[in-house]
């Protein structure tokens, strides 16, 4: 099966000149959604994976099932006011302005092991975000795991320090 | 297990007054996230599922472990503006203005049997958006499960043609 017949590729969205990779009909897809969680998780299931963590929306649809299937629980990474109790937060740069990732403060605890999953590593803002909250906890991110690598953009520079495994390059 | 011992109740959130029930610690425990996951499973695993359909973003985190068991796809259900291909919408009332509701118009095909997954059955307005999304499209909302239903608020009311699966009743 290659995973990339299942990637819809959308010129000049969400703007011109940019082609999104759209994961949606790989996860309508039962057996390519199948695969491709089956391929993380085979890269995971020999490090003592305590936790996944995603960041919000696509991370959950990439990491949930990896969770599962891992045995381990799911944290949630969202933007600033999504999460009702009390968190750690991290602001970051985008092209224009800035955002705010959040983490629940009692989500990781010290000396666990996470793998970080999402469904596309572009320029990494999100991802190094991500590494900062759950390093702020006392968790050690053992890897990083995207459906699609984005080469161009060399977001991979941002988190050159962790074990990164990507399922598809453009 | 009782699952109810996952669950974090919050006083005063989002307003004072109501009680927000919080399934994070759920889904940070591999155990209770995957008996959750399983008591949905065992529930679905005899209706000849094609496809499980989550609203964003608890929605994803309750859907896609079970569609991952169940062997099948996942559709999200996200808010105005959030998916990249043709879409379909719905619009409905909240209590303070409107909210719209978009799936992709090729997420469902016409006779497709719908699994729709959410964390919370509150007033439904949510859900019974999801179910016109899905049979526009000519799908067949086969059940509805959540991990949570809020009893007071009667959600039940407002999907009372459909078969719905809860886990745990405040």
């Amino acid at each position: 099966m290659n995973l990339k017949d299942y990637i819809a590729s959308i010129p000049d969205y969400p703007e011109k000149g940019v082609i999104f990779r759209d994961i949606s009909p790989l996860m309508a897809n039962g057996e390519a959604y199948r695969e491709a969680t089956k391929q993380i998780v085979d890269y995971a299931k020999e490090k003592r994976i305590d936790m996944v963590v995603g960041p919000e929306a696509r991370g959950f649809i990439v990491g949930c099932p990896v969770a599962y299937e891992l045995g381990v629980g799911f944290a949630p990474v969202r933007k600033k006011g999504k999460l009702p109790r009390e968190t750690i937060e991290v602001t970051y740069d985008l092209e224009y302005g800035t955002d705010t990732l959040t983490l629940h403060k009692d989500a990781i605890t010290p000396g666990q092991r996470v793998l970080i999953c999402d469904d596309l590593l572009a320029t990494g803002g999100t991802i190094k975000a991500t590494v900062e909250l759950i390093e702020s906890l006392g968790g050690i991110v053992v890897g990083c795991a995207f459906l699609i690598e984005l080469m161009d953009l060399h977001g991979r520079d941002k988190i050159k320090d962790y074990e990164i495994v990507t399922l598809m390059e453009y």
